[in-house]
């Protein structure tokens, strides 16, 4: 959990901890930096919600309840040090990376896993990279991807619900003190790209961490509007 | 075949190549460049010699034979633009984009790919990538790794019976007319990390192209020496 934008709290509750959600946005591993009033509580509102209906469709999570607008209350987790990327279309870096055409629909869900190094800037690793490291035991990867898999399936259909088109998110996963796999950290525009269907012709509106790191402008606006579709559809 | 070590010239047999070797090094993606003399017709009579005891042991290779000491005669392919690394021991690139210390031994032969495509500095690649991307079949690519895992076997013990230590290797593979997979480019000092085991302490003497990635000097004389110890064995 990047301590970056969001501040973890102890809880009474040894198995608890509280999550603030801050307005500060980095991108490019925080190479650009730059505060949004608002920010937080929107993210914060908007993962609640969305752990909320990851929850009914049985995937594990941390979420457990907000405190307020801008804390929520998770379990306890020992975070695993990976980042796991799905992209439906490719954009970003997987276009710096490969000859692949950013817009390109993939035939299938690609999944892209990065190690969480800031050091290092969370580098592209490789599955035998990760076996060798210790990271995770095959069969705990094997059940992270096809978590990452399902919430594809859930999060595409909802957010298509509400004329969003999902185009990549990124997940992180942990373990609670039974040694559970459960998703973690937050899902909200800074880390699912989201792109607007009520758009008609072919332009790319993004209403997602873009607006911050391509120079867009109108992140709260793009934020505000996510949040106001989901409480509108559920 | 990186056209700025090896030049390739037609043969009146349409499906053969001359490859002639050059004098030029270049590392880090061609950002450093020098010319050594002698460089070329080394590596040339070491990758001829490789070759040769690869094809003993009935590994598909393009080589045919030397023309002259600075050219050889090989199959024309079509050349996979991948580049296949297999890693004994940690050291070079993967130390930068892990945590893993250089001089580790792994546990296992790691395979790292990565794309031959200069504009973007030959990025690593994932398996999930290179199917997208329709590279090349996933079995054409287990083929690649399962022929790059049984090289490794016959040269680690090739290298360590002249008292060499087979750190890593980068190899390249491509397609002839009809459609076998045969080993290409070269196997020379410039694409194995190769350690003295006549060094009796733990200081590592790289006899290899580190030599010159890390100016330590001395690189026709450590090439030569690898030269000298493959004649003598063989």
């Amino acid at each position: 959990m990047k301590a970056k934008q969001k501040k973890i709290f102890t809880h009474h509750d040894l198995d608890k901890v509280k999550i603030e959600f801050k307005d500060d946005a980095t991108a490019f591993n925080a190479l650009k930096k730059e505060k949004f009033e608002g920010k937080g509580k929107l993210n914060c509102l908007i993962s609640a919600k969305i752990f909320e209906v990851l929850i009914k469709e049985n995937i594990p999570t941390h979420f457990i309840e907000l405190e307020n607008e801008n804390t929520m209350i998770a379990k306890k987790i020992q975070v695993v040090p990976l980042e796991i990327v799905l992209r439906n279309i490719a954009y970003g870096s997987l276009c710096k990376q490969t000859t692949i055409k950013p817009g390109t629909r993939l035939s299938k869900p690609l999944i892209d896993i990065y190690l969480k190094n800031d050091e290092l800037s969370d580098p592209l690793i490789t599955k035998d990279r990760i076996e060798l490291m210790n990271i995770l035991s095959s069969d705990d990867l094997d059940l992270i991807i096809n978590l990452t898999l399902k919430i594809n399936v859930i999060l595409k259909n909802f957010f298509k619900n509400i004329q969003l088109q999902l185009v990549d998110f990124k997940l992180e996963f942990g373990y609670d003190y039974e040694n559970n796999i459960l998703l973690c950290d937050e899902i909200s525009p800074d880390n699912c790209r989201l792109w607007d269907l009520k758009q008609k012709n072919d332009t790319i509106v993004s209403l997602d961490k873009d607006r911050f790191r391509n120079d867009l402008g109108g992140l709260i606006e793009a934020y505000s509007e996510i949040h106001r579709r989901i409480n509108d559809f559920l």
